[in-house]
Parts: C-alpha cells; sequence; structure tokens
C-alpha cells in the first residue's frame, strides 16, 4: 500500500511496456502511457522514464510536467529529450549509458570483416548458385578512426585493436597516449584526418558540434578505399552527401544502422546499394537487452528513491555523460 | 647459363602461372605444365612445385616421376597428393603451412559474427527494402571448439578469445592447458564433448581418421543453437548428414568453405538454405596471397638447392606437419 507521499512515476512507451517493473510497485504509483497520453501523463508525475527512446513526443507535452524532477531515457543517445524545455530546466537527466557498449562493438566488429570478406558478394553469388573464388582483405593493420570517445566508442576502439587493427579516436579534445585509442584527434581536424582511415566509424553523440560532421567535404577527403560504418545517429550525416560518395565511389562502401529518417523510407536509394549494409538501428540490441536496460532504471530508481546521487547523469549542456578525464 | 648438374623443376599450374619465379631461373630449368602435360614434365625432374594444389593429377602421372626428390605444395592441406606411390616413397613432401593461419582466423571470426548478428537476414531484408529491428545475440561467453590443432587452428582461438570468445579444442591427443585452447579434446572424444558447443570449427587435416568425422551422430550430439564453420576440407564432413541436420534443424546453421566436391554442384541444396553461408574455397586466399605462397617455396628450394633442411615437411604417414609439442 502506498504511502500519500508515494512518487508518481510516468513510464513512456511504445507498443509493450517494460518488463521487470512490478518489482518497484510498492515504491511508486506507475502511470503507464504511450505517446498519445502523455500529455495526460505527466501532470503530478514525479519521475519519466522515457522506455520508448525513439519517441519525439516529449517536447509537446512538457508544459504538462508540473513536478517532475527526474527523466531516464533507456538509450544511450539523449538528442531526443535535449529540447529546449527539458534542457534548460532543473531537471535531472540519466541515460543507458554501458548498456549498449560490447554489443555494439561486436557488430562493428562484424560489418568490418564482412565488407573485408566480402560476405554481401558471396550470399548474393550463392543465391544465384554460383561459385566464384576471389581474393580477400586482411583487417589486420587496417587503420580505424572511431569518432565519439565515449564507453561505446571505447569498446569498439579495445575489440578492433584485439584483433589487430591500428585505431585512432576523434573527440572533443587532443589527447595523445589515450589508453583505448593512442592518439585522439579533436574533432575540429576530422577532415584533415579522415585520408588516413582505412574504415570510418561514427558512434559520437548527436550535439549542435557533431551534427551533419559526415558532410561531402568529410567524404571526399576519405580513402576512394574507405568504407564508413554509423553506429551513433542518422544526423551525424548528410544523407545525400553519403549517397552522393557512394554513388561517385568517392568512398568504397557504408554500413548503416541509423538514420536521420527511421525506419529508412522504403524509397531511399541507401536499400538497393551494393556496398552498403542497412540494418534497423539495432545494432547494440541483443537478446535480453530491454530487461538490462530496465534493471539499470531500476538502479537508479532505487538510488533516487533513496535520496542517492544519481548514475549516468547527463550534462544537458554538452550533451552526454562526462566521462571521468582519462 | 645453367650449368649441366642444374635441378630440373616441374611447376604444375593451372590457368595462370605462378609469379615471381624469374627469381630461380638461373639455379634451375623450370618446366611449366598444367595437368594435361603433367606426364611429359615429370622425367628428369628433381623437383615439382604443386602451385595448382586442387589437382587431383599427380597420382595418374606418377610413373613417369624417375628421379622426384622434393614435392611442394602450395597449400596447408595435403591430402590431394598424400596417395600411396608418393607416400610409399623416399620423395620429401612439404606445405604451405603458415600462410593462411590468421586470413582464415578473421574468416572464422566474421562468419561466426555473421550468425551472431544475423547479417544474412539483414541483407535478404533490404534487398526487399523491408525495415525489421531483431534482437541479436553476444558473441562474447559463448563456446567454440575447434577440430584441428595445427597453426590454423590455434590462430583461430587466439582470434576468437581476444574478443571474449570461450574456446576449446579437439586433436589427435588429449591436452590440459594449451597455451591457445585450454582444454584439448581427444578426437576419439569428439562426439561426447560436441554438445558443450555453440559453434563448432572443422580446421583438422584431412586424414584417415578425421575423413567424415563429422556425420549424423556428430550433428545429432550438438546443440540445436549450434552452427558449424567447415575451412578444413569438404570430406571432414558427410555432407548428406550435414544437409539432413539443417533441414530438421537439428543444428542452427553452417558455414561452408569448403565442399567434398568442388565447385560445389550448382544442383546442391546447400546454395539455397538460408541458415547456410556458402563460400568457394577462399577463406584463406587474401590479396596478395599467390606471391606469398610463391615466397614460401622460393625459400624452400633455396635450402634444398644447398642443402639445407627443408621447412615444412610433411609427415606423410600422419598426414601433415607435425607441431612441436607445446
Amino acid at each position: 500500500m502506498l504511502g500519500e507521499d508515494s512518487p508518481v512515476l510516468t513510464v513512456l512507451h511504445s507498443v509493450d511496456q517494460p518488463p521487470d517493473l512490478e518489482r518497484i510497485e510498492k515504491y511508486a504509483t506507475i502511470r503507464y502511457t504511450d505517446e498519445t497520453g502523455l500529455t495526460q501523463a505527466l501532470p503530478g508525475a514525479d519521475a519519466l522514464f522515457v522506455y520508448d527512446f525513439l519517441s519525439t513526443a516529449l517536447p509537446g507535452a512538457w508544459h504538462a510536467a508540473d513536478r517532475l524532477s527526474w527523466v531516464h531515457i533507456a538509450s544511450a543517445g539523449v538528442d531526443p529529450v535535449l529540447f529546449p524545455g527539458l534542457r534548460d530546466s532543473d531537471v535531472t537527466l540519466t541515460n543507458s549509458r554501458g548498456v549498449f557498449d560490447d554489443a555494439i562493438a561486436e557488430y562493428v566488429l562484424g560489418v568490418i570483416l564482412a565488407f573485408a570478406k566480402d560476405f554481401a558478394r558471396s550470399l548474393r553469388l550463392q543465391e544465384a548458385a554460383r561459385w566464384q573464388h576471389r581474393e580477400t582483405e586482411r583487417v589486420a593493420g587496417q587503420h580505424v578512426m572511431v569518432m565519439g570517445t565515449g564507453p561505446i566508442g571505447r569498446a569498439i576502439a579495445r575489440m578492433l585493436r584485439a584483433v589487430g587493427m591500428r585505431v585512432s579516436g576523434v573527440g572533443r579534445t587532443r589527447r595523445e597516449n589515450d589508453p583505448d585509442f593512442g592518439v585522439v584527434h579533436p574533432s575540429t581536424e576530422l577532415v584533415e584526418h579522415l585520408p588516413e582511415a582505412d574504415y570510418v566509424v561514427a558512434v559520437a553523440p548527436l550535439t549542435e558540434q557533431t551534427k551533419g560532421a559526415f558532410d561531402a567535404r568529410a567524404f571526399a577527403a576519405m580513402k576512394p578505399t574507405a568504407r564508413f560504418v554509423n553506429v551513433g545517429r542518422g544526423e551525424l550525416v548528410i544523407t545525400k552527401d553519403l549517397i552522393a560518395a557512394l554513388r561517385s565511389q568517392q568512398i568504397a562502401g557504408a554500413a548503416l544502422d541509423v538514420f536521420d529518417v527511421e525506419p529508412l523510407p522504403s524509397d531511399s536509394p541507401l536499400w538497393m546499394m551494393q556496398n552498403v549494409l542497412v540494418s534497423a538501428h539495432m545494432s547494440g540490441d541483443v537478446i535480453g537487452w530491454r530487461n538490462i536496460l530496465v534493471e539499470r532504471f531500476i538502479e537508479n530508481f532505487e538510488r533516487w528513491r533513496t535520496r542517492q546521487p544519481l548514475h549516468n547523469v547527463v550534462d544537458k549542456q554538452l550533451g552526454y555523460v562526462p566521462s571521468p578525464a582519462v
């Protein structure tokens, strides 16, 4: 039985409600809602769990949030909830940093090996029952430039180094001797360093500084043999410039898990390009991920309820959880 | 100008002659031949370089080899040249052990990640311009059993461990605390241990002991979620048993680079199975591999010419180059 002062938790979900929240029912009144009911579900709510992390409904409903003190989002990227109303408020924002790191690293290594070993062509030949020997590429010794030096970028760097690739990073500030990247170039020098890379991985948070960083100028700077991998956000890329670079063979290929419009529209030329691997924003979503996301939320809920400092507090001006200095 | 006693080297090639052999022209009379001319090219030859390592012509031409002392094959597997005539002769046989190790390891990691991340389905969905989110698998923590503890199997084991997989080996003799595998089970206990594996990799040399090791009984012992990877020889597998196991979902999938008949016949059901990845005997064949193969031959030729002990001498009774004891 909840006391009169038990907090109200609003949970924004899409089709399915999150699992496992019955574990905290005795500590909060839980209001489940989808996007259509959000405005009704916010008044009186003390906390909001954005389980539908792709929803863009919060800005439009924000006026109804009259006593919110905490918003938690079930994703690593917080750009969908970093609108001015929330950013400039006193509401604390936390994210799910850490849940996706190693899964995304495996995915990135997988697409790099798929390019090097020409798997897409093997599958097309297989559909035609055609035996065609080809010479393929080693990944060892190839240079991967990772834009984004948060925990996901670091997990990627460690995994690629483990299989013998050379890695460098692109981040907010220049660093030498970084334990995961070796060298980190400042993002202001991205284009200058792109010619060094055989693979370019975009995994930076979407901020005003990173938005559209991969534009015609960036693709023109890459090697014609380079492949571009995006597991960050679609808006890091000027999509029409990427399509033009792929069409003109300015770069050799792209593996894209995220897009500026999702789902990727069925008339996008990216679907049909043979040098492109498209997946449906799923690089970190391994079996059990929903339970892990809820587990991380519940850990933070326990801290919030008992007035301990929260984990993974987003710096709303930076747009991500700052890493401890390395 | 060659002296009267300069040796005769016969080179068996298919369409293309090997590169770079002009480097040894001053030390030997080189006779280039394809399969059709082999019987004419053997009389008087002191050495034979089997550059066409898939050729099965040597047994039929063996009667014409009247002074051969050395045969070198441009592959790791020596089964195509281990017929009784050569095996029981005094002719020394050497192979190209070591050339393919790390390339094949990358290939094996690539197909394991392709299974875990469901890339084949992503590509099929892409062809249909269909956006479909799925949950995929981690590879970390999954158990890979590698049958074959020679240099290629060891390179595979090291690479899979580097990305967090658990590895065990199956070899001729039982070993504990192997530096690459941890535990090595004797191949007599293969079927008993197969239920432990999430992935099973076949990379053993083809010998009387390993031929047909993967039969109905072996596939029945595997987990229904297990995937089978063959980068060794097609004849390690009873193909009809593998097809039956895949059809009945006794195992979850297979990545096959080698087949008992190559090229894989166009009417093989393997081509059309959605849980199978077919490639054209190319897992180790990276750009530049032909030059590397010839380089290794020339190194051994120099040793042969100057009467030094040869590298990679095959134990013709075992059917492979014995590893130093670990």
